[in-house]
């Protein structure tokens, strides 16, 4: 990432002919300095193919605010028929934090947060539980108590809707939330809710996979971040990784390391994600690292 | 491994206290000389343990040959409930190799043969296509075409038995073969079959593991060699292992690259197993590295 | 590691036929029953060997206190020869930290601690500067300002000295301490100094190593935690290990994946030191995982 | 990589407003249709940055050869002052492949040759050592012996650059061949021929690095993949990776571990090579992958 102002061209569009020559000749015209640009084809089953863009723009290269590019991007967009966003880097994202009682997550945000190495506002964090308050306190981030019981959990998922809003949070982050989202709260925020999950080769489906990992001997655990979708665990996979193990390790060791891989994996992709690094087709992405 | 001829002892048993001080102690009073060894307790879930152990002994510190120190250390075995053997490194796996028409993991073995790095002798190569008969035979070792139709499984599968008892194989290794062995034949070599296939996070099920992959986006994918039982890639894991992909590899890109971490994945399980460094407990292995 | 209260008894000694036989033989006549055990022979280049052994003995299987244990088995120590001791896991180690203005590693740390995964003391935190003061004490752990000048570094360091003392702390951590102990403190504290530092492919001295990596083209970077010894960041290697990176990430991307890797690298490398893992012979270490 | 024919056009140039848009813009004039496209600005110690680009175009899209293309595009490059060349897919790269008595690399190649993963010609293997010819020969590759003496250098190297010059080879790759070439031969295939050799952290100087790196106890052991300068070993990176090891690993068990290592990082580097995706400023590569 630069350290001038710049702002995020996303965008994704059908594959055809002149696409980069089209876009790009725009921006050359109106003056625009390219810091960094990436581009793919995708093909698709049916024979044809989805074309994904990223341009970082120098702000002060333009001479006019981003308003006018917008209105001046527009009908090329349209005349493509891009899906299309853009970004500017002096606006941080607005990340709301969901927890429950596991640490490990949130004290690595706040630790990258703190160094600057995530550049993020954090207007709240929520908890189905009381006992992480005095870290988010600490760090002066306002922290919301909303206990889930069966009986309250609409108005509870409800509640904290209105958090997210009034907190004007463009992004949350499941921290190793350990409710699961009602459909609805999923569609409010598409590919703007980030989880992140344990994974294993092979997956185990119920409850203790960490158990099931243990007794089936593999030999590595991994962790994957994903968008939330209605689909539990199912949704658009933005990041990956793994760590190794062996049978030396108990199932306090492999849920100890996939903390580690958990914390790692989490904090990449909600990089990627400020950063709008990450394009989301269908149930796919496309991580312009 | 050691370049002195040496034995290697590798035993289960239940866990009780004194089983190491038992077996080294007898070892010692007979002169043994212990270059290597593991030990591991395995807690079960039933709340008891299951002990397991692998010793190198120096063959030349014993004063007699492997038969005597067979005969000798039957009745401490018999009193700790072992399940044990013992094996000679002058003697070498008999390693018989079943592949299809992929040949990276066959060239892979074949180099490491080459290269004294797999110290194994490799007795046949049996195959269910004629396509890689060539580099067998150049390489000295007898290639059996054995195809294999919808009418004449029973057959083939009888006369890939024969070949492998009459080659005196001690081990099967399916060295990307594609066809699946009747229940009988993994039963006959228990935990001497192994096998090696493609592995994600998630799983995939059914036809076109990597077009699934693809599909789904994900960022890992790996590899799982196993012990072959009767049912279908779910036998005890011996070796796993993960290569990094992106949205800019194609699926030709992911089957590249899954070979890659295929082959590297089986030679590392072979190398344990010849070693005698895989023990079984019922459907998990501890591997002593 | 384990739940119940357990010894852990570390040892090196020459290498001889019967040692396990002798350690073991010992610990199963006094009623100990062995958790987990660990051996490995060293050959060293004068052709002889070096021998290695932790063994965890739970507290409640021996009838009688450890300094009893300890009266005992001292014989068959001085016997074989032997540099050894005994921990109990019921006295936790006491780690103070050494810092210096960045936060990710003593966040990381706290984190690891809160969650008690890390199951340690941790009597202070020493800076040179006074920037992370409140975030220690906010936890509940003394911070102490120290400020490194070139006119008054032998009464900074015997103040450092004097803390570490006070507080009884048995292991330091210089968790990006920027600032080179002076030999004396070194040689205080043998194998309990632990530091961590960036680490390439190839090496790079002077200044400013992010710097050069990046402008070598490396692909990977890495970390490793060591020993401190007198002579700068050649001290026993206990962890290590790297990161990708490429031509897009930059030298701040190169800084940022470096704190990353750092810091597991160096709770991987604290957690072996803690659970007695790490033996040191000569400047190489055997870490038994 | 594709399967239709494509030209991979691949260009450096100092970086300036406009430069994705001149060229693409081009392209689109021209009727032709991006498969593919990577663009990375590198900034330069002295404020500057230098422009990298790799663009993949479909050659049906193009109403003429590739001779037109370079003579039409040619100003443009000009203009701006582009170092620049562009590869016909259907074209494949001749690689010679140069050997001494270690078949790990060799036989790795012929593994990814025979199964079209490595679409190249290999016209000649040379090799300082008769050992390596049969395999060669079985697979149809001229194989050439060339003994270097301290007395015969001159003519050996000589002998051998007219080999390459008469298989018409473009590429050379050092797979494991032992001998240092002259700072003429390098300079004569500049970025054209490639090394492998193994990497440690930290780095190990002169003989036995093996041995260095066991005694050290290093805790991974690496291979990078460079272009050859008259400068030994320190020419641009183009792929490293590395591998765990621990105490338990011999030194056997280290130069095993490294040919593994060193034959996968060795295939990758080859592969971005032959799809054009290495481009060099100065001593630093940018990978396109």
């Amino acid at each position: 990432m630069h350290k001038e102002r710049f702002y995020t061209l996303t965008a994704c569009c059908p594959d055809r002919s002149g696409i980069i020559a089209r876009v790009t000749g725009f921006i050359a015209a109106e003056g625009g300095w390219i810091l960094e640009s990436s581009f793919h084809s995708e093909a698709l089953p049916d024979g044809g193919a989805h074309y994904f863009m990223r341009i970082e723009i120098r702000a002060d290269s333009l001479p006019y605010p981003l308003v006018e590019f917008r209105r001046r991007f527009a009908p090329i967009a349209a005349d493509l028929a891009m899906d299309w966003r853009i970004a500017d880097s002096a606006v941080k994202k607005r990340v709301a934090i969901f927890v429950s009682k596991q640490e490990h997550c949130l004290y690595d945000l706040f630790a990258r947060w703190q160094a600057k190495e995530l550049d993020i506002e954090i207007p709240c964090v929520v908890s189905n539980h009381d006992v992480l308050r005095g870290i988010c306190e600490w760090h002066g981030v306002p922290f919301h108590y909303v206990p889930i019981a069966p009986h309250n959990k609409t108005q509870a998922f409800a509640e904290m809707r209105r958090i997210v809003e009034e907190t004007h949070a463009d992004t949350v982050v499941l921290a190793r939330y350990m409710q699961i989202l009602p459909p609805d709260f999923c569609a409010a925020y598409p590919n703007r809710i980030l989880n992140i999950h344990h994974s294993f080769l092979p997956s185990f489906v119920g409850a203790k996979p960490y158990h099931q990992a243990h007794a089936r001997g593999v030999k590595l655990i991994g962790a994957t971040c994903h968008y939330v979708t209605a689909e539990l665990d199912a949704g658009p996979i933005i990041e990956q990784d793994v760590i190794r193990i062996d049978h030396s390790d108990t199932v306090e060791d492999l849920m100890r390391l996939g903390k580690d891989i958990e914390k790692t994996v989490l904090a990449r992709g909600l990089r990627y994600h400020i950063e709008d690094r990450v394009l989301v087709h269908g149930n796919k992405t496309v991580v312009f690292k």
